[in-house]
């Protein structure tokens, strides 16, 4: 692990961008080209200088956005590089408008989905640039050439920088890609998305009375629950045939739609490069698109958005760790045992079982469980558990401490074949949040950061310390998020004293990297 | 199915109980002995005249508790039958006091778990004696023959009544049983539940730095996330090792862990005794179990619990239907496709594909997604989607509107030969609540009731209806929670007018079998 990271290092502090080896002895693949070398995020607009000394695991500087650059709706980041777990900074972080252009009738072939010539990327402009928007897109997000969205995303790497910095790079164009697909829908406000392309949504047959045409659909209108029951049916009048219905899908699930099947492309893009590419590691990935008045927050991994609203703490995402995802693990082992490589037991149990201990009754709980219970402990329980300790000590195949997120094709169980990435996700849950539900002050805001904040402090603990800060600034001063976002990543590291970094009250502060964004919410409905 | 419910009313009009055969031409298995026959709750005490007329379709008369009879914490109920869609009332209840007795080292064995000479039932008395329990226990429920608990369930049957009755019968006996493997346990709080039976809970080895026996133990240590990330921690120091770590086990998971495992048994007994019986159908469950201070509510299928204190209403279960479970169940589909007789697809559409379709783009969802996007509609796609419809109407294999319960082991989809079981699961939700958490008051209550009364109240329509009832009965009235509980099931059912039941606002009533019971939770503090 130690040992990819630096071949990453070599490759970037020697300039080595794309194209040659970085180094003999590292682990395989690594003779490959990279896709991308190591970076600091774009918009920070970091010398190599400065990001070198970004990277010192001693003085931990707060990295913070300078004063002539502003990112869109002037929202706030700072970072932080971790106390020494890993050479490089394995969060990355991406802030971009996007804009998804009309192509009609056509949508993004699965195995190019990164040409995307179609799909235009602005860049977070220098000098407010990136905030004057009204002169070529209005606030619903059309615009002459298409769809635009706003785009906040934040991926935290493992075992190496190589996935994480892939995905913020190019994450946002396979969203782009997706959502190219339905524009002329979803710009189309005054009807619900057509079930079939190039249909009237009322040409269904269903409607007109047309029985559908496969063989024994009638019959499968059978049902034991339900319509059946309606009040006063008489117990022998057959239930009205049930295929006349037809769901109606909202606009909305067609953009959380475009997101997850955004994630699921960049996982299978970051798979086939791989072949070509160095690629080290995984990442988890946390994204934020704003479009047509909705906030959707995509998760997928253990960093976390919250928005704060008039001190109300509003959850945008839920952590994927082995813990909060043990019951699709066990379930996935029990159903699939060869996963486990007849070396691993998808029960859990408090602690490892001990050969004497075979005959016993032990505590244990499978997938169908929260509860606990005894169980004679057999010679197959003497396997180690697929799912293994607690809160930030649990691991998925002794190998993991989180369950959803891009890469980790090649991740193994070591000295194993046992691959890991089955056991992964990389569907994200997608939340949405519409802005034009209130109206928003200038201290509402959505924080996103990943897990090196929210590891010491709680949501409570963050939302008192924006809130506080904001308080304190001028609310049209357009720094006051980049700040509020250093103050809390301070709050997060802490200070260095005789006994390592410390926060309030004598806690240790977090020793992860540490990235933060502060989005104001009232930009949503009025562009500054 | 309505042929095997005439077959189950012939058994029970006939006064054939068990052992006989109940008229030919049925389904297969009719011809074996009836398990329990057709009854109502025991409580109850009803006549077979008065069962005859309970069964009134076109009355649908509401049945009570006579005012001589009592369940313990003066426990309300009503019930009413369906307006026609069966010929039964396919739900039973069951509220009773019941003792799991002491047997140190030793557990149910799987096999013969209905048997438990040592779990003892005390029916619910006339007269109020089944209130006066201080004679021989304390409100702790620790009594010198075991430990008490208190007990209430309502089953919802479908495709007949069999496993509804036998579920109403049984369920709290096998609960007995797992309880009685854990008495000593959940007897001494001063400690918690050991690791291993028979252990001093402080002689694990692990704590006592003695690694762990097999082999590959300690590179199972290796992490990629989380702990490594500890603040100050060197790049290459190894990470400690994890094995000294065990996880601490609380008494309420054990009572939890009970539960689950209960609800199992009493499906594996359904299935065993089925090739000896004629045990028609499956049911839903919904079980609580007051123990030491906790009320456990348990729910597998449809049916809902809230508790509503002081105009609060909080939700002790959550529905499981094709529409909350479609992703585990798609997931099942998508990894074992055998499952799905190669007549149904896992993926979910709006409506039917029709042949004419393929080739053009379609909405979809998979086991995935939340939302929705277009694909290619392949021949593959023309199968029926194994979820499909909306609502009370949304089915699993075209066939069941619930995704959880008992029974249901013979149940196939119309005119073929793949099984819904599968996709069935038996193991209930546990939800916990600490009646100790607050002083309550008489109008305190837990109300559960089955699908009928949900599917036309809301929550708080329920909770304002029976808060406004009990407000207006004098608060030591023993017979207000019945009298509630009836009004309560008044409400839902309407009354009959010339378009069929109707509720406030001209609104249907519910045509479904509806019972309910209203349990004050003052009780659980003081017994009266």
């Amino acid at each position: 692990m130690l040992g990819r990271v630096k071949c990453a290092v070599a490759g970037f502090m020697g300039g080595i961008m794309a194209g040659g080896s970085s180094g003999g002895g590292c682990n395989p693949g690594s003779e490959l080209p990279m896709k991308f070398p190591y970076m600091r995020p774009e918009f920070l607009g970091l010398s190599p200088d400065e990001i070198e000394c970004s990277a010192d695991h001693t003085a931990r500087p707060i990295v913070i956005l300078r004063e002539t650059r502003r990112l869109p709706w002037a929202t706030g980041y700072a970072e932080v590089i971790n106390a020494g777990k890993s050479a490089l900074n394995e969060d990355q972080a991406c802030c971009e408008l996007v804009i998804a252009r009309r192509r009609p009738m056509s949508y993004c072939p699965p195995s190019t989905p990164t040409k995307t010539p179609t799909a235009k990327r602005r860049n977070s402009l220098p000098n407010g640039e990136g905030l004057g928007l009204r002169s070529d897109h209005n606030k619903l997000g059309e615009d002459s050439e298409g769809l635009v969205f706003h785009y906040w995303a934040l991926f935290d790497g493992h075992a190496g920088s190589g996935a994480a910095v892939v995905a913020s790079r190019l994450m946002q164009h396979h969203i782009a890609c997706q959502l190219q697909a339905v524009i002329e829908i979803l710009r189309n406000l005054s009807s619900l998305p057509p079930t079939v392309l190039g249909e009237e949504p009322d040409t269904n047959p269903y409607l007109q009375g047309n029985p559908p045409g496969p063989h024994r659909s009638l019959t499968r209108a059978a049902s034991l629950r339900g319509a059946s029951g309606a009040p006063g049916s008489p117990c022998n009048t057959p239930p009205p045939p049930r295929f006349y219905t037809e769901k109606k899908i909202q606009h909305e699930s067609l953009v959380i739609g475009a997101i997850e099947n955004a994630f699921k492309e960049m996982d299978a893009q970051i798979e086939r490069e791989k072949q070509v590419f160095h690629i080290t590691g995984g990442c988890t990935a946390l994204t934020v698109v704003y479009l047509l008045g909705k906030l959707y927050v995509g998760n997928a991994g253990d960093s976390r958005a919250i928005i704060i609203r008039s001190n109300e703490i509003i959850p945008m995402s839920t952590e994927f760790t082995p813990e909060s995802e043990r019951q699709r693990l066990q379930f996935l082992g029990f159903m699939q045992p060869h996963l486990l490589g007849n070396e691993f037991t998808h029960l859990e149990f408090p602690r490892r079982v001990q050969r004497k201990e075979v005959g016993k009754r032990m505590l244990y709980r499978d997938f169908t469980m929260n509860g606990w219970a005894y169980k004679t402990i057999e010679e197959e329980d003497l396997k180690f558990p697929l799912i293994y300790g607690e809160g930030k000590k649990a691991r998925v195949l002794a190998t993991i401490g989180v369950t959803r997120g891009l890469g980790d094709h090649d991740l193994k169980v070591h000295d194993s074949n046992i691959y890991i990435k089955p056991f992964m996700s990389c569907c994200p849950e997608v939340k949405v949040y519409d802005l034009a539900q209130c109206e928003h002050g200038a201290d509402d805001v959505l924080v996103m950061a990943t897990d090196g904040l929210w590891d010491v402090l709680s949501n409570q603990e963050v939302a008192e310390s924006v809130t506080t800060f904001l308080a304190n600034c001028a609310p049209d001063d357009l720094h006051r998020y980049t700040m509020a976002a250093q103050d809390l990543v301070m709050r997060a590291r802490g200070v260095l004293r005789d006994r390592g970094w410390r926060i309030t009250n004598e806690r240790l502060g977090s020793g992860d990297d540490i990235s933060a964004f502060i989005i104001p919410l009232m930009y949503g409905n009025h562009q500054p």
